[in-house]
C-alpha cells in the first residue's frame, strides 16, 4: 500500500486501511471473534475513526454498497423515455456486478465470510432488498398507466436481481476465476428475453397478430401470427397476450 | 380465550398466550420498549417457558413461519411429474398467503410493526429468502437438464415471491379488508402467464412453429406461427424462442 500523499486518493486511505485490517482479522480469527477494538488496533487508529466511516462492524464487511446504491439511483434517475425500461434496470444491475468484479479477491473472501455468519447474511439480504426496491421504484414510474404496472414492476425487479445474483454467485463460487461480466450478461439476457426488448433490436419492427376465425371463445380457434425474425420477443408476447385475451 | 381442557388444542395454549401478550405490549409500548420479562409477566409464565417456544423476541413476532416453511417443503416434495412446475410453486406460495389470511387482524398489526422496526424487517427478509430458496430448490430439481435450469429456477422463484408479496401487501395495506386470496391469485396469475402453463389449460395442445423462408440470419425473414387459441402462453413462447434462435 502506497503512503504517497502527492495526489489525493479516490477513497480516504484510513477507510481502506480499516477494511484491510478488518478482513485480515476476520480471515485469521473469524468474524465473531474479532472486535472493533482489534480492528482499530491493527489499523493504528482510534475507535472514533472507525465509527466515522462505519456505523457497525457489519458495515465494514460491505464498504461499497452505499456508494453503489447511490450510483444506481442516479443512473436510473438519469434515464429518459428513450431507454427501454427492462434494459435500463439490467444495466443498473451491472453497476453492482462491476463493484464486485473490481476486486475479485476481496469479493470472494467476503462471499465465504457471508456464507458462514448468519448476521452478515441478514445484512446482505437487506442490501439486496434495497437494490431491488430501487429497480422496482424506477419501473413503477415507467409502467404508470399500464395494467398491473406495480405488479409488473415488482416482478421484473425481482427477476433481474435473481438473475444478477445467479450469475454473480456462479462467478464467486469459481473463486473469481472466469468472466464475471459474461456470466451476469448471460443471466440478464435471459430476463430481457422473457420481459424486455432484446438488446440487439434497436428498431421495433411491427408485429401482426392475425387471429383467424370468429373471435369466439372456442379454444379450438387457431391463432396465426406472422412477424419478422428480428422482432423482440417481448413484443411478440405482448401481441400474443392481446390476441389470446381477445376471445 | 377458552380455558377448556376437554379436547387437546391444535397449538399449545401457552404459546398462544405468549404471542397475545407480546403483541399487546408491542402495540401499547412499542417493540423496542418491550422486554421478554414484560411479556412473560403479562402471560403469567416464566422466562424459560418463553425460550422453550421462541429463540428470541423477534421470533414471537413471526410465530407461524417455521410451520409454514415445513408445510411448503412437504407440499413441494409431494409433487410429482404430473404437476406443472410453475403452477406448483404458485400453489406453494398460496400456503403462505393462507397463513396470513387466517388471522387478518394479527397480520395487519404485524405488518405495521414490521414497517416500524428495522430489526423485524431484516428478520422478515430472511424468512422470505428461505421461502424463495425452497421454491427455487424445487424448480431446480424440475428443470434439471433444461438449458439454464438453475437460472430459470431462481428467476421464476423470485418472480413468484415478488408477485405473492405484491398481492399480500396490497391486502395488508387495505387493513385486511377485501379478498386476500383474489389479490394473490391475480398476481400469481400474471407470473403463470409469463412463465408457466395457464391454469385453465390442463391439456397441452401442440404448437407448430413454421419458420418460412431459408433458415438464414436475415432479420427480414418472416416467422409464421400457428397455434390453438387455448395453447398456454409459455409453450408458445418456448417454441418462438426455438424458432427465433434457429437462425
Amino acid at each position: 500500500m502506497s503512503s504517497s500523499s502527492a495526489a489525493p486518493a479516490a477513497k480516504p486511505p484510513m477507510r481502506e486501511a480499516l477494511v484491510a485490517a478488518a478482513f485480515r482479522l476476520f480471515v485469521e480469527r473469524g468474524y465473531e471473534q474479532t472486535t472493533v477494538d482489534d480492528i482499530v488496533a491493527l489499523a493504528g487508529v482510534g475507535r472514533r475513526s472507525f465509527f466515522r466511516y462505519f456505523p457497525s462492524k457489519e458495515d465494514v464487511v460491505f464498504p461499497d454498497h452505499e456508494r453503489c446504491l447511490a450510483e444506481m439511483t442516479a443512473f436510473l434517475a438519469a434515464g429518459g423515455a428513450e431507454h427501454e425500461p427492462v434494459r435500463r434496470v439490467c444495466d443498473a444491475a451491472r453497476l453492482v456486478l462491476r463493484m464486485y468484479a473490481e476486486n475479485p479477491a476481496f469479493s470472494v473472501q467476503r462471499y465465504r465470510l457471508t456464507k458462514q455468519v448468519p448476521g452478515l447474511r441478514a445484512y446482505e439480504l437487506s442490501v439486496v432488498w434495497r437494490y431491488e426496491r430501487a429497480l422496482a421504484e424506477y419501473l413503477r414510474g415507467r409502467f404508470v398507466g399500464l395494467p398491473d404496472g406495480t405488479l409488473r414492476a415488482d416482478v421484473v425487479a425481482a427477476a433481474v436481481v435473481a438473475a444478477h445474483n445467479n450469475g454473480l454467485r456462479s462467478w464467486l463460487r469459481s473463486d473469481g476465476e472466469g468472466d464475471a461480466g459474461a456470466a451476469v450478461d448471460h443471466a440478464l439476457g435471459h430476463v430481457q428475453k422473457v420481459f424486455g426488448r432484446s438488446a440487439t433490436a434497436a428498431a421495433a419492427p411491427r408485429v401482426n397478430p392475425v387471429p383467424i376465425g370468429a373471435p369466439a371463445e372456442d379454444p379450438d380457434d387457431v391463432v396465426v401470427l406472422a412477424c419478422r425474425r428480428d422482432t423482440p420477443l417481448w413484443r411478440v408476447v405482448r401481441e400474443l397476450e392481446r390476441a389470446f385475451d381477445r376471445t
